[in-house]
């Protein structure tokens, strides 16, 4: 993610994660009132509800997800009848990875926050919190981020090579293929260390940006707008302006999954119950979508910053600008895209 | 401190708060194995035995301290007899200012350490951890730093107003003893705070630069430091070079306090039983704080950024380079400085 408070930052330019958050409110909400048993929880001496929001980025967002969680599992301890000293006091873990701007995030912690607030850095695929020491996560648009490219797909010698594209969904079967399976041990890994992490019955909260059951990857809105940047640096390898070999070894590390698929990872591991789990509604209208200027500046907050790594600064503007043209140029073509956000409620098995 | 790890930051220029950490490892080694009572710490379900370390600043300092620390109590625990599911696992918190770079931090730990790192940006003179959630925090080089500058210093109207200097050990009564009260009810905020965060029979090291009991402030080299430092903003403020104005409202939130002050402040606080109070060995010959260059950088990587908000970038080369000079034609004055650096290991009350 783009760092920092600039015109092209995250934190200015993630109104997707934004109205992702604000439509899973309500659903979180009600997931608390009724699942979040309480009684089962040992809150330890310290008598300490933990938090952790996974791949939170700079904030907002991150802040509005917490605040939420927080006012409700309060109204949770208070309907118990609880007396205002029983009630816990709250410890917020932000996790990202080690090169988030973690400077500026907790700059921006509001400063009337009702808890305790600590930055964990690391990858979410591996283990980042003690043993039964968390009682929610939230991990919201992130989850389709692999924890790298599969290794194959950079091969030359691998049938699953990508030469000259940088994404999965209108490339070989091959391709596709190791795509696939990096996810599945993404998403296993995933599920395997927060079972760890987190108390017996405390409640996972997931909100992923997904493809339709049955969708193909190629009419995937997201996938679309991957494959158009990828064009774009295809044209600017033609032109020279870009090194062929360098377009070569690029590859974006995210798969869309399906809600099928999320479903089959958290069956397969066996920790967590799914509670929940739908289509939230509405919430990214293809009239908007289609404004070339929003999807332009919403894709270089978020891949800038390691397109630059692998290619150099200089190329940035010209690619985002080329990109702006061919989304305003085809407009029909991203909203033909098929797009949905699944939020899944999930639960930690009590054995 | 000085962000980054270019030639002036922190990380490179932080020799004495080393020396005071490898000077301190023994004593606190000695203290953990014969006084941590792991018996009477409940370490609640998830097993987790955390550390806090406040001021950490940017390292390596911080992960010195923390893993000796760490080693030294899973002796303790193994010495027990404990098997090694038993021994708990560590998290530990690295805590500073939210100005602190803690993108750097983040990016040195240490790729093989063997415990959950997590920041907590916020003042240690306010709460920044649940109720008795830490077992041992330990403090270096970071107890002298005010929460603030006395408020009447800046205050023309005050007797204690500070005019044309930027410290209080040369100047008049009230100023000096503006800055013995805001830290004794700095050190008081300190020790309530963490008394709330430590659990009953938890450890806390503290290890702070002092003046050795019954000496003047004036008499003390941190003190004399501040004071040609002082020297050199007041010749340029002469020259024109700095604001007068500007000089009048500047002064350094720093107070260095004796062994005695600390446990008269322990002792009328009440939470904590002193364990252990000495003076570190033989840490500053003062051969090596007669080099300048040593002291220019110590004093640059500390005192820049804060300088440089106050009275701009444009000043700093000329400031220190001066500072440079002053400290290299008066050496026998930085000699006859007294100086002392005080371990003290503290242990939480049980009642």
């Amino acid at each position: 993610m783009k760092a920092g408070d600039g015109p092209n930052s995250y934190a200015n330019n993630s109104t997707f994660q934004k109205i992702a958050v604000n439509s899973s409110q309500e659903v979180v909400r009600e997931e608390i009132a009724e699942k979040l048993d309480i009684q089962t929880f040992l809150l330890s001496s310290c008598n300490t509800f933990r938090i952790a929001d996974l791949g939170c980025s700079t904030g907002p967002n991150t802040f509005f997800a917490v605040d939420n969680i927080l006012e409700t599992v309060q109204l949770k301890y208070q309907s118990q009848g609880l007396s205002s000293h029983q009630i816990p006091k709250f410890q917020v873990f932000f996790n990202d990875q080690t090169t988030n701007d973690f400077n500026m995030l907790f700059k921006s912690l509001p400063q009337n926050r009702q808890y305790y607030a600590a930055g964990v850095p690391g990858s979410f695929y591996g283990r980042i919190f003690p043993n039964a020491s968390i009682h929610l996560f939230h991990c919201s648009f992130s989850n389709h981020w692999l924890s790298r490219v599969p290794k194959e797909i950079g091969n030359k010698e691998s049938p699953a090579w990508n030469k000259g594209k940088i994404y999965y969904s209108s490339s070989t079967t091959e391709v596709t293929r190791a795509y696939e399976t990096q996810h599945a041990l993404d998403m296993e890994r995933f599920l395997n260390a927060r079972a760890q992490e987190i108390v017996y019955g405390g409640l996972m909260v997931l909100i992923i940006p997904c493809r339709p059951n049955g969708t193909p990857h190629s009419h995937t809105l997201a996938n679309i707008t991957y494959e158009t940047l990828g064009s774009c640096l295809i044209d600017m390898a033609r032109k020279g302006v870009v090194d062929e070999g360098k377009l070569d070894s690029f590859n974006i590390p995210v798969y869309i999954m399906s809600p099928q698929e999320l479903e089959v990872a958290v069956e397969r591991t066996g920790y967590f119950s799914i509670e929940r789990m739908e289509v939230l509604p509405n919430m990214f209208p293809n009239s908007s979508l289609s404004n070339a200027l929003l999807s332009t500046s919403h894709v270089r907050a978020v891949h800038e910053e390691h397109i630059k790594q692998h290619f150099g600064e200089e190329i940035i503007d010209e690619l985002f600008n080329l990109y702006h043209k061919k989304v305003e140029e085809r407009p029909s073509k991203f909203e033909s895209g098929k797009t949905i956000v699944s939020l899944a409620v999930l639960k930690r098995n009590t054995n």
